[in-house]
């Protein structure tokens, strides 16, 4: 298990599940396939909800736009129908369509296997733009990368420059996917809220580690023009409006590290809970919902924060340096942590 | 019971609730209060979910704009928490504040009798502009009368020129209160989904009543300025975003009728389902919601749809013609059916 | 130029631009590539604002969703910025991934001509289901049949079971493509409002034609399962938050006709405003942009709402009847309107 | 001129204004009125957008709302429209009818004045609780109060414990009402960005200063119930959909400090620029408006983000210690941070 302690960093003082990761969710996996090579440094992560169909049980869910200058595709259904009948896929900005019909064959595929009918289905696609990296008009994320990513999901994935985190760039220094848990103990009930991140957005002047500003001046020019995604799972018993309220507190998380919101590019979380699934159809009238207290979110609201605070730490501190496409630096954050001796 | 056929109107072939009113959803009680003299046609009207506080036990809700121009009060939490915790009350536009401030009082009130603490509390009061036949600027809805239409709220109540329907105008004819019910069948069982319309909207050269426009060509130089106000109960089992998404299949039942969602003013739309109730504070961190199967609500859509269509017309067909403060007539519409020879 | 008038049908007195088409719009034209044989009734559509490099010089923009179960994708950018960066394209369901991806390739071209960097691009890609008729799981649009549809862009185009509407089904009947144009005068200078609709919705027992209800009790268990997408085009004067407001108001055309508004797929609404760009970067500070009186706004909705009333009846009788995959019948409407007696 | 750096703590180093508050722009006026006594420690705070009737020349505005848990009046309008018609007004949480009510008074008799007709206006009032420290049930602020703070209102206003600010409680200390402005230089001319907040949110524990937590550990039991209200303003070229933009990015500010958007209460934005005026009626179809570049919002993004830092810090430190309605002490923030050897 990686935390930010690891690397003398204080994030909070909750504690985390199993591996401080979005995975300590039962059910959760996660997987990865990362493309590398002929100008390419970019990929695919797969977030899954479970090992049931997805399309015949759907897990109650919800998607926040904090910034909507982005390419994510299928928030609309989720946001009207208040669940998810997909895996959630990152990837790149320019590939988004590409992964949204390899999705569509995986999905197709596991509905003919099931004996389920399908003729409509709503992935979910997230992204961030990694062209300081990787040459994005490629579109080098296709039906191979997307189904192995897919199928090699598992609780213990790879944090860090790998998958949809390959190519991007966080505060100037090499972003990537990052993760985190953080355990709730209600009427004497554990839960846990994880959440996964790509990475790819603020300045390096503003990052603030633990309430400091170590790189204050420093690379002043860059600009705060990526996105970030957040990827938020839990087996708290959320309604879809829940799950929305929850995913709104998650800005908390990247406000704290000193991000700005910038305009130049989409913020989006997609949250979704284990403890409630809809049939795709049929069965009874009036089916049951589980809901959570609703002042008790408050405790939901600081485990999304500190998770997403954490989860973006940890997305740079896993990740090496690099150089761009242009042969610029981009720096890690555990070097440069260590070069000014604060690690 | 009244209906639309009673006036030769087809509506459609639904079944209605034993009175064809939103009180035929058990538990629902509406109350008037008529405010007349002394330059004064207007009122207030009360829609209560039950016999029970609702602050102590908050009914599953949600509201919908579809055009905010006006001056409605307290949809903000109703969407945030997906809860109401008053009586809705209905009144003029300028009126808002003051019922509004009646409506703290009645739940302080409410919650000391019961023993409840309350220092916050968020009234629901839904307006339109009675101006042309009522001097709006005295604001003579005031505490005493907020009273009596919540103390005098029964399941049997008045249709037309009543209450906050007392002076206003629809589609060029004296409009009002309108009420209708739809009966569904699910699974065996029995709902009831029925609204209550305060109808102030419209021209009359755009009305359509069965498929025909019998005013056409007259009043040209109305203008569609005024609202509706629609509130919609409901014992079907629903969670606060399915009611929302059953609150906007209301602008179906104002299309047919000829409305154009005019520039002018508000038309907000809040309902409740009597299937779910959600304690203030206190209780199991887990809660039991019932929901319905999504597929279902197209049962559901319908009869919001049909059932506006209907309170619309009775609305005006429940209330006589009347001269305007500027001594203009304001046609009523059972009259001038009449006089067409199309009743 | 065609009119639902050619066919005894009254939608209403406002008078059109030269064809009656979106294209009336100065600069809008409409393509369209379809796709036939080996199981495929299917295609693609694309509308274009005008001439220009829509990503050097953004036409602001708006999107409404009425009913957010469908798989339309590129809202979320648009309703952030206000602005549309691309044409706008319409197909079938499971083909939105693939011709996003065209979409992109054609935006990279467009810039790589232009010598404008460009490395995130915002598709817009709307969809009906068209499974019915066309072997959807195959996806047969690629990126040859948006380019044609692209590239062979005109001001008069087809209408009926031509492009994205050649497998859609409308109230039971062959849907398709439709279009219709008002206009508007104010202030002694003509304006022009187009829509451009794709249908696949609604049941035949409900179709409401100049109010009457020809098909009452034939095909009552047709469900309202489909979709219909309505792109707006106009040269008003409007901000986005204007252009919201009138998109608003396309609900009112389909109501009239008799849809309500079913649950089962996406009702998704996108405009765009000819006499507002934004360019891409660069330029001064503050830029200037005309609106509309808000009061005005009247005239544009109801030339919205009657616009798309009579495209959706000229997509359906525009399309001539079809047997389906399972070898029923999909009826034409104009035939099915002769065989009654009513053409 | 007050500023946080008078107190050692570094927010930012933005340009300000002359006198780092909301009436650094141009035409802005606040004016205050306290209510003191007989267990009342509340009061009403005014934020005028200039000296001309706002009925008759509304303001460009928007509103976001953050958490919806609150009774904020009067924002629907704002938002469907994007214009502001009366001065926004600020009090606490069960006197929102009665100042509701006066406001309507006021506007009333300013249009008498002007000659303008007037059946319907929107009011803005914005709310935070303070029944901790006065009895809030009582609602003792009314027209007299309203008036006076709108018939005072000036540039120089004071900050801390005042007006709307007079009994709320911030991060467990005495909080209030704040203010502060920072300069933007676009294209060689100058802007300013100012904020007006009322503070009564956050626990003592979480308080965030210039990143250290001086406070961690005491006070735990503080739960984050209140809501902190956001009134902005700028002489920026907006439009109604940038407004938007800019307020969303308040919550970075609140999140600097340690808050977390706790459940328990309202935290609502509302902005308007003085650069775009929209006429009540008559005048030209087509009116011109003036906007920002989109990209140059960045800039204005960190002035919101770090005005709002600098307003709530300036809340607390310029109110002083008190005792609230059960006896308990009600920290000074400036106190505290001298006894802990911090000022």
């Amino acid at each position: 298990m990686l935390r930010a302690s690891d690397f003398s960093i204080r994030v909070d003082g909750l504690a985390t599940g199993p591996n401080n990761l979005i995975t300590d969710v039962p059910g959760v996996r996660v997987g990865h396939c990362t493309v590398e090579g002929e100008g390419q440094r970019t990929g695919v992560t797969a977030v899954l909800a479970g090992d049931h169909n997805p399309f015949a049980e759907k897990n109650v869910a919800n998607a926040h736009v904090l910034n909507g200058f982005g390419k994510s595709l299928g928030l609309m259904q989720v946001q009207e129908l208040g669940t998810l009948e997909t895996p959630i896929l990152l990837t790149n900005t320019l590939n988004v369509g590409l992964v949204h019909d390899a999705a569509v064959s995986y999905m197709l595929e596991l509905c003919r296997r099931d004996g389920l009918e399908c003729h409509s289905v709503n992935p979910v696609v997230l992204e961030c733009n990694d062209a300081r990296l990787s040459d994005i008009q490629r579109r080098a994320v296709g039906r191979e990368e997307v189904f192995r990513a897919l199928n090699t999901a598992t609780r213990d994935f790879a944090l860090g420059a790998v998958g949809a985190g390959r190519g991007t760039v966080c505060f100037g220094f090499k972003g990537g996917i990052g993760s985190a848990s953080r355990r709730l103990r209600l009427d004497g009930k554990d839960y846990t809220l994880g959440v996964l991140v790509q990475t790819n957005h603020g300045r390096m002047d503003d990052l603030r580690i633990d309430g400091r500003q170590p790189f204050a001046g420093k690379d002043g020019q860059s600009c705060d023009k990526g996105s970030v995604i957040i990827v938020m799972a839990t087996d708290l018993p959320l309604s879809s409006r829940q799950l929305g309220r929850v995913l709104r507190r998650g800005s908390v998380g990247l406000a704290r590290l000193g991000s700005f919101i910038g305009h130049g590019s989409g913020e989006v979380f997609v949250g979704f809970t284990t403890a409630n699934r809809m049939p795709n159809e049929g069965g009874p009238a009036a089916l049951p919902l589980t809901v959570l207290r609703e002042d008790l979110l408050d405790e939901a609201f600081r485990a999304m924060a500190f998770a997403v605070e954490e989860a973006v730490l940890l997305s740079m501190l896993c990740a090496g340096p690099e150089t761009d496409r242009n042969g610029r630096p981009v720096p890690g954050l555990r070097q440069e942590l260590e070069r000014a001796g604060l690690l």
